[in-house]
């Protein structure tokens, strides 16, 4: 079923979401929060964007461009009627396209920042695959990998152009090896726990590319408290 | 000043400090109790032990025999009046040694389990560096740095041996490459917070010779609270 949701806390943002494949994570607002949008960024993109909160939620904080980009042709239209919906049809482009084909459409050092809330669990033929193919691509690497992915990241970024993402923490020194691979110098973590005495689960990270080294852990994101409702962290990320 | 200072939680230790040159640190107490000691673990070593605080805390867990390391000489005789003054000389031996030479004393795979509060700062001829020469060695990395240091490491433990260390998080993607170069497999890591809205400023990791990938981010460990007295998380470790 087709519902229209405010994004509540976000100055009468509207998303359209289809609530029998997914619903935009709270990860995405998290992510959307992390990134730093500087005043000199013209050109912005975010890959594999779903209804596209990210570029929702960026838009209320930069007159730059957004691209968002989507392989799903269903999920394209949800995200096409939120941006209508919010009439943000000048600034967010929603581009129904492969990402791992996005070499052949953008010249190299286009784009300012790139934001991607990627798939999380890696794909083998003997994942246990949702049976829904919505959120199976939305969650499980078989339409993209990081591997694949980020020699595209960094062909797309300008120099000194940021890329931020979340993910989780299990893959932590994975991701971090592959950035550095790729000269997207990681600058700014932060740690997103569920509770204050639980283990982080996930990561939201920026990297520059080409960047100097140096880096550094921002204060802890802890979601609920121990009774189970949200923090006050993340509550301000919702008024 | 030579004074002896109770160790307060850890059943009646006591420590000896020179209180013109240094005194244990707190970071040293957090390794302590983040370092896990296995039953079947027989022989650990603490680089650059000081006046001992490590291997003083870790005798309360273990009857494990604990090796502790200090090149400058007068630090080892506080150390040696701790370990005396505690009547620990059957479990704990302070060798005055070069850590860098370890390898000329010891077989390869010797020790089930190496802690280490290093000097935090890189030697560079231009560091400011601080007029007392125990506190020099202590902060800066002149008589080891950690490139020297982490094969020396690696020469020392057992296979799936442990290695624990603290250290800044300004140099924490140095650190994490270095281990890796050296398959010191990252198995744990807790980032310590001075306040819960503030960056982090050291980590605790935990790496293990030759281990499988697959790491664990543990709770926040937030050192003070806003109005700068102890959290309930640390006095616990001193109760």
């Amino acid at each position: 079923m087709e519902v229209i949701h405010d994004l509540v806390g976000y100055q009468g943002r509207k998303i359209v979401q289809n609530t029998e494949w997914f619903s935009f994570s709270l990860d995405s607002v998290l992510l959307a929060r992390f990134v730093r949008v500087l005043p000199r960024m013209k050109n912005i993109l975010d890959l594999g964007t779903g209804n596209a909160p990210i570029p929702l939620i960026l838009s209320l904080q930069t007159k730059a461009h957004i691209t968002a980009v989507e392989i799903q042709p269903d999920v394209c239209q949800l995200a096409r009627k939120s941006v209508s919906l919010n009439h943000l049809e000048e600034q967010i482009t929603v581009l129904e396209y492969d990402m791992m084909d996005l070499k052949e459409k953008y010249n190299s050092d286009t784009f300012d920042l790139i934001t991607m809330n990627p798939p999380y669990f890696p794909y083998h033929d003997t994942s246990f695959l949702n049976m829904d193919i919505h959120k199976t691509i939305a969650r499980h690497e078989i339409r993209m990998n990081l591997k694949d992915m980020l020699p595209i990241v960094r062909y797309l970024l300008k120099n000194n152009g940021s890329f931020a993402m979340v993910h989780r923490v299990d893959r932590f020194m994975e991701i971090l090896s592959l950035l550095q691979y790729y000269h997207l110098e990681p600058k700014r973590i932060q740690f997103i726990y569920p509770k204050k005495c639980e283990n982080a689960n996930l990561f939201l990270i920026e990297a520059v590319k080409n960047g100097k080294t140096g880096m550094t852990v921002l204060s802890p994101l802890i979601i609920h408290e121990a009774d189970g409702s949200y923090t006050e962290h993340v509550k301000e990320f919702f008024m």
